[in-house]
Order: C-alpha cells, then structure tokens, then sequence
C-alpha cells in the first residue's frame, strides 16, 4: 500500500473508505450494512508467546482455497461414514479421543500455556473439562437422549384428531464449520464443545484454527485424526484448516450444512452475514461479545470486602478474557464497596493477554469508555515485562451518565476492565436494565427475602441466558440444564446453546416417517 | 411511469433495471443478491371472487408505517401482560378463541369461500383444525409440555463433575411478526400455527393479513381480538396489520423478536434477508416452496389405475395449491402408470386459482417447465366460465432429461401441474434424487420387502422433513410427532417445524437460573 495509509473517496453511489486495515464500500442504494474487507491478518500463523512478546515455532501456512474444496470433498465423504455408523460406534470413537486427549494432556497444557499465556493449572482444567463434555455427550447419545426416534401411534379418527403414525427421528444436519474462539484454547476450540456435539450428532466437522493458539490446534487434531483412522473411518469425518479466506470458502461451500463460532462481534458477524446471504441459507450458531450484568442490591452486599474481592477475582479471571466476564456491575450510590474496590484493585497485577490484537481492541475499548463517560480508571499494577500487558482497571460512573451515553452500555471491554455503576433507586435502575443489550449472562446479589430481587431478577432474565444467584457469572457448568447464549448479540440464535448437553440439539434435523413398516424402520435407525 | 415499462443502465458500479413489476439495483462490489423493490401491489385489499373473478366488499386500507408504529408501542404493553399471565390463563383463553371460531365456522367459511374458492367441505374442516389446533397448544401448555422449568440437581464434587443447581426455563421470545398465507385462509394464516404457538409461548402476535382474504381475515382477527378484551387482557396481545410495508415496517422494529411466515419462495426470502439484516437479527421462520418428491418403484405400482387415480387426487388436492402437493414422482420407464394418468387427466376439470398472481405464477412456471424440458402437457379440462381457471395438466420427462436440465427440479408450479420423470434404473434414480433441492414432504410407494426401499428411503430423507411411505404428502397431521420443515427452499430453518406440537419450540427461549432460592423460584415461574 505503499505510503498510503487512509483515504475516503466518493464514486456516485459508492463510498470507498481506506483506513489501514480495512477497505469500507458504503453504498447509497443498498440498505444493508456497508461491506467491509479487513486486510489480511494472516497469510500464516506463527506461534507467539504473550509472556515475552516473541513469536516462536513453526509456521502453519493458511489452507488454500483449492486445499479447503479438496478437504471439503473428503468431508463429504466423511459425513456418509460418520452418519451411517451406529450410535455405538460414535460414542465409543468420542470416549476414545476423550481419552486420547487426557493421557496427551502434560503435553498439550504446556504447549497451549506458552501460546495463551493462561497458566497451566487454568489449562489442566480446561484439558479435563473438554475430555468430561466429549464423555457427556457419547453418555446422552448412548443413553437415547436427544437420538431415539419417538414414535407418535396413529389414532383411528377423524380428522384433526386422527392421523396416521408418526415417527419423529433426528438426522445429523451434515458437515458443521466449527471457528475456534482464542481464550479457551480446549473447550472451545479444535475439539471444544461445538465440534463435540456436532460429531455427537453424527455430523463431519471442519474445524477453523484460531491463529493466536495455531500449534495447540494441530496437535488436539492429530489426536483425534488418529482416533478416527484407528477406528476406521475415512479422514474426511474430522478436518483442520487455517486462515480467514479458508473458513470463508467453507461456509460458502453448498456441501456445508451449519456454522459454529465463539469469538468477537464482529468477526461472528461477518460470518453469520455469510451463511445467511449463501443461496441457501444455513444455522450460524454464534456466540458473540457480551457484557454480563452483575446488579448488587443493598441486601446482597453485607460484606463489601468480601464482595469486593470476589469481584475482582471473577472480573479478572483469565486476564478478563472470559465470554461471561462480569463487565458491568450495578451497586447502590454511596455504597462502601466502590471504595473497597478502589483500595483492592491497586493491589491487582496484570496477566498476558492472548495476543497483540485482543491486547490492543481491550485498550481502545477502554479509553472509549473512559471518555464517554469522563471517568478516570481506578487502576491496578503495571506491568515491567516485555509482554502483552495492561494493568486491570474499573471505571466508575453512574446510572445518569450511562443512560446519556448509552454506547458505553454496548461497549465490551475484552480483558481486565470492569465498569461500575452507581444508581439511586429502583425505578432508575430498571429503566437502565431496560436499555442493555443481551448478554450471556447475568448475575443478583440480594437476600432471598428483599421485595425488590424478583423484578430485578425479571428485568435481567430478559436480557441473559442464564442468571447466577448470589454468584458470578464466569464459570459454566457442562450439564443438561445449562443455556449458554442470549438474545443477539450475546449470540446468534437465542433459543439455542453452545455449552451442556442441549447443544447437540442444533446440529439434529427432525424428520417424521409416516406409515413407515417395521422392516424399513429396522433398516434405517 | 408513463410509457416507460422497461429501462436498464449502468451507473459506474451500480446497475439498475426497471421491468415494469420492479427495479433492481445491482452493485457491482456487493457480494450479496440484488437489491429488488417491487412495485408496491396493494395500496389497499379488495375481495376478489376467484370463481368470477370480480372484486366485491369493502376495501381495507394498507395499515401505514406510523398506525404500525403505535400497534408495536400497544404489543410491547400486550407481551408484558401476556408473558406474565399464568399458564391457566394463557390455555383458558385459548380454549375461549378456539370455541369462539367453531362458533362462528358457518359464517366465516362463507366469506373465505367466496374469497378463496376453496370449497365449503374444505373451509370447514379447515376450521375445525384451526380450533384444534389451537386447543392442542393450550392443553401442551397445561400438562407442562415445553414450558415447565426443568431443575438440573447441583452436584456437590470437582469440576468438571460438580455444579450448581441450574432451573431451565423457558421464556417467550417477544413479539412475533406472523405473515398469513393465501392458501390455508385458517389454519395458516391470522390465527394460524404460528401464531397459535406464539401465543401459546406467551408472545404477542402481529398478524398481517393476506390480500387475498381480507374479509376473513379481519373476522378472525376480531373474533380473538374480543376473547382477549374479554379476559382483560390489553389489545396489544394480538393485532392485525395489513399490506407489503407494514410487515416490513413491524419485522424490522427493535420491539420485535421473531418472524413466521408461509408463502413463496421469493417473499419469504425477501422478509427472511430482512431480518437477518437487522442490526440485531431475529429468526425467521419461513415456510417456503417445496416440490414435494414421491418415488413408485415398481412393487409400488401393482395398480396402475388407482395409483394413478391417488396421484391425480393429491395432485390436484385444493387446484394444487398445497406446499405438500406431490410437484414431482418418480415412476419406472414404461411403467403402465403413464398412460393412465394421461387417460384419467383427461377427464379432471379445473378448480380456480386463489387470485390471479397465483395463477399467473403458475403459468409461467408451466410454460417454463414445458420449454425446458421440450416436453407438452397431457392435459385436463379447461373451463369456459370467467373465473381464474387452467386446465390440471402432467408434463412427462425422463431422469437423462431433468439431470440435463436441473433447473426443472427447482421448478415449483404451484397448482395444478405435475412432473412425472422416468428412470430406468436404480442408480439413476438415486442420483437424480440427489439433485433435488429441500423439500417439506417426499413419499415413497413401495413394497416392505422390496430391497431397493431402504436406500431410496434414505436418499429422499436426506432431502425432506417428512417422509410418508406408501401415502401421499398432501395432508398433515398437527401432532406431536409432525414435522413441517425441511431443508431450505423448504423451510428457512430445517431444524424447526411450522406444524405440530414441537412448533412452540420456536417461541420459547431457555433462560438458565443458578443457584435460584425457592423463595423467588415461586414468584418467578
């Protein structure tokens, strides 16, 4: 691009904005959102250690487009075997990788440790509870749940109430694009809940590489590649590729039937765009940004130091580089534990962040929300090391401030920034519930017995997936009663989840056998 | 417009074409589908009689942009009510509009008689299944089917085994925009499945009538819309919107969360682009054309003459307007079959078209199919009256032809006009089956024992929601085992269906509560 760093020209209907890393057409007939093309972040990844700031390792080539139609066509393949195997056959093929992924688990924390920077107690953790939700949902299969055909018998009357039998079975929808997400480089990636219960479904799976964690990604596939061939199934059931351009090609691809995807806004936006302009139109289940409101009511905060801790623990986590981080807390004006933060925040020290971009989004995402609101961070310890660091910070301000900035309410600060809001009443606290956007998740701090909790519990249950009691948002539990997805954008598909047993749900295609004779029904379930 | 009809030119980047219906703006950096505005057909809905073609009644004015504004102010007030009503009285009202219909079926299948010429036999037992339906929904609802809160035990160990208790329960989405269909003046329209569902989610519903049936459509609107008043509820809980505008206007309002609808393949897709293009997308549930593909093999075939006499019935079922009508069936080559239908054709006579763009719709597609595959009709009775008639007609062509010619798969006639494609072998037909786009229904007619059953079987169960065995697609049954949905162009959303118990699900979004006190549980749920 030479010296060229940013113009904007106008040609008649078609605005051109280039700004460095993006080329923007505005067009003035169309009503839809103005086409962005990103420069491309990666021809390759490189590994590179947030602890230091040094790349390090192979480099992964992006996976061509001619490479991904290769890959798609043996995907196909893999689909025909995968869904045509037993139910046992699958979950007996999902334990052995579950196992597979526990006995290489020193292995890969340590690997996955030096490209996230998340510590390797974090990591070990993350390893067992990818290998539990792999188990869980070879369980659910094997058990019949979400699989069994369920049989609806004729009735012998006239219509409406009569009708002939009805066999309602679940067919896996096809070949699932997964997009791994960078901050959990297990569980929702490669080989992450997205991909478990899709392949669980009876689906094939083309997993994307995240590229800030490119070796990890390689090494869970092989795992599991290996698996597969062990247990004699073509290559094509599980795949890996890498880059943006290869994804794109993917979702594009008629021979894919549904996407999946945990990550920013608007990269998931980018791509629900995608698979919903296609000719035929496909699922994007999407788990985007989102700020989890936290609202503590007098009753709920008899301790402030206690509270004061546990927020900053829960906010913090991870470097704050959790989808339920609690980005927004509501607490009472003149409440004590606005200064508890304050005096427990300084004593706070950074951790890396999982890359230079996520490092450098979260910052700017700070520095607009401090000055939207005109507030100065209340501020923890810098760091003096050559990695990707920001110090952790809360910004205070009040329910007035925000309800005129309402832009602050939607702002996601990706990483270790909290924003505290004080509000003076019921009312004014519902009326600024009223304009958050959805959220995975929220939380109430109340004594069980205070009359306002239920319709603060009300307000903020319209707005979330999941509502915590007296408990912080990070932290989601694999288990059949989890939701983990909201109204947009906290994701794409609110009735739907990408964490616990119901996730499967979203790659099974309902059809209903009318009439269908014992011997043809023995042949095909 | 004047003289001008038809015009095309090209402005830089942007091509615009004027054919007289609409204009289409066609940029040449977007990658999405042209822009296309069609020329606004209704300023205002007139009855029309399809039986002598005359218009007759009162004409309803196009509800505009600022009356749907204060309809969606008064639908945010009516969901607040209605999602906080009890289950009982949520079902108790149902049950009220359900009989307050069959109170009054004599008077409303008068009306849709002479606005659809559908029949009185038909409409009333149309009726019937509106109100069953209906009743179906609220007797779910009260045994707990779908709405009751599901409690996930906590676990009291480590994680990834230990948890809290979570309560999934489910929420109404929000208010859902339902766009009737011309041919179910009942059971899919105002007061139709989908919005018998909505409501029985506990969402609000904006209907918007269809311009065929006008008439109807305000009578069943204010059948409901007194059963409502009666309960006190606030009208906002059920409103009727008229005309193209003021369903666009209602679907991309922020206050609106869903959107259903039955109908074309090309209005449903323009609604569905609008709501995935919405700032916060919401799903679409479209119900749109399905070809509906039905295989004898021979061992099916062993009466050629009531075979024949079955197709035509089905066939011709409501002039062939049913999304379920068998548009394409696969027979042997130099199966006796052909020669009986193209006898008994000759002896059907027509029934009339539900306005004339139906019928000149379809055609078109006739003509376009005939040209396609060089192929003329055998061809049924024609009318000599006034109203909008044409001749029931069955265009014969072979899978060599089709397979040269795909686009003839795609090809909905939707009326009276069949496609009989011969195949002479297996393989061949399984490789055409491939070929075909998502379909709502398919059958196959064939004997239990027959080998060929079970591939051919789940070759067309790859393609469709429901496979019927040795039965025709046309009727479906509203039952818990029903699904009406199937790979797009069928349906927008596979995994759902517009039919059947399971259409609720649509509705209700899971909200996961954690570590949730009785106490408030009570007031909650």
């Amino acid at each position: 691009m030479g010296a060229i760093h940013e113009f904007s020209m106008q040609l008649k209907v078609l605005k051109f904005q280039w700004t460095g890393e993006s080329v923007r057409f505005n067009c003035w007939f169309c009503p839809r959102p103005p086409l962005v093309l990103k420069r491309r972040k990666y021809m390759s990844s490189q590994s590179l250690n947030p602890r230091t700031g040094q790349a390090f390792g192979p480099e992964f080539a992006d996976t061509s487009a001619a490479e991904t139609q290769a890959i798609l066509a043996q995907a196909k393949i893999g689909f025909d075997a995968w869904s045509e195997a037993t139910i046992t056959e699958r979950a007996e093929t999902l334990n052995a990788i579950a196992d597979a992924l526990d006995l290489n688990s020193d292995a890969l924390v340590e690997i996955a440790d030096l490209e996230t920077g998340l510590g390797v107690p974090r990591l070990t953790g993350e390893v067992g509870r990818t290998s539990f939700q792999i188990r869980e949902f070879a369980k659910a299969i094997m058990t019949g749940r979400f699989v069994t055909p369920e049989v609806d018998a004729a009735v012998d009357a006239a219509v409406p109430v009569g009708h002939p039998e009805l066999i309602r079975a679940f067919s896996p929808i096809g070949i699932v694009v997964v997009f791994g997400a960078n901050n959990f480089p297990f569980a929702f990636s490669v080989l992450g809940g997205d991909s478990a219960s899709a392949l669980a479904a009876g689906c094939a799976v083309i997993a994307k590489a995240h590229p800030s964690h490119p070796q990890t990604s390689k090494r869970v596939f092989d795992i599991a590649a290996k698996v597969f061939a062990d247990q004699g199934f073509p290559s094509g059931v599980f795949s890996l590729i890498y880059g943006v351009e290869a994804g794109v090609v993917a979702l594009k691809s008629e021979l894919v039937s549904a996407g999946a995807f945990t990550g920013s806004r608007s990269g998931g936006r980018a791509l629900f765009d995608i698979a919903q302009s296609r000719e035929n139109p496909i699922p994007f289940y999407g788990e985007l940004g989102s700020v989890n409101p936290v609202v503590a009511l007098a009753s709920g905060l008899t301790d402030p130091k206690t509270f004061a801790s546990a927020y900053l623990d829960s906010l913090l986590l991870g470097n704050g580089q959790f989808c339920t981080n609690p980005s927004i807390l509501f607490v009472p004006k003149d409440s004590p534990v606005i200064s508890e933060i304050e005096y427990q925040i300084a004593e706070r020290s950074p951790s890396p962040f999982l890359s230079p971009s996520t490092k450098s989004a979260h910052d700017a995402n700070r520095t607009k929300l401090s000055n939207l609101l005109a507030s100065r961070p209340m501020a923890g310890k810098s760091s003096d090391g050559d990695g990707i660091y920001s110090a952790p910070a809360v910004i205070e301000t009040t329910v007035e401030q925000v309800a005129a900035s309402v832009e602050a309410l939607a702002t996601e600060c990706f990483g270790p920034t909290g924003l505290v809001i004080t509000y003076s009443s019921l009312p004014e606290l519902l009326s600024v519930i009223d304009l958050l956007e959805g959220a995975l998740a929220g939380a109430v701090f109340a004594s069980a017995d205070d009359a306002d909790a239920v319709s603060v519990c009300r307000a903020i249950s319209k707005k979330v997936g999941r509502l915590a009691w007296n408990s912080w948002p990070t932290g989601v539990a694999v288990s059949v009663g989890q939701q983990h997805g909201g109204p947009y954008p906290a994701s794409t598909s609110s009735i739907h989840t990408s964490v616990g047993l119901h996730a499967i749900t979203r790659f099974l295609r309902p059809v209903a056998y009318q009439n269908l004779p014992k011997e043809i029904a023995a042949q095909l379930f």
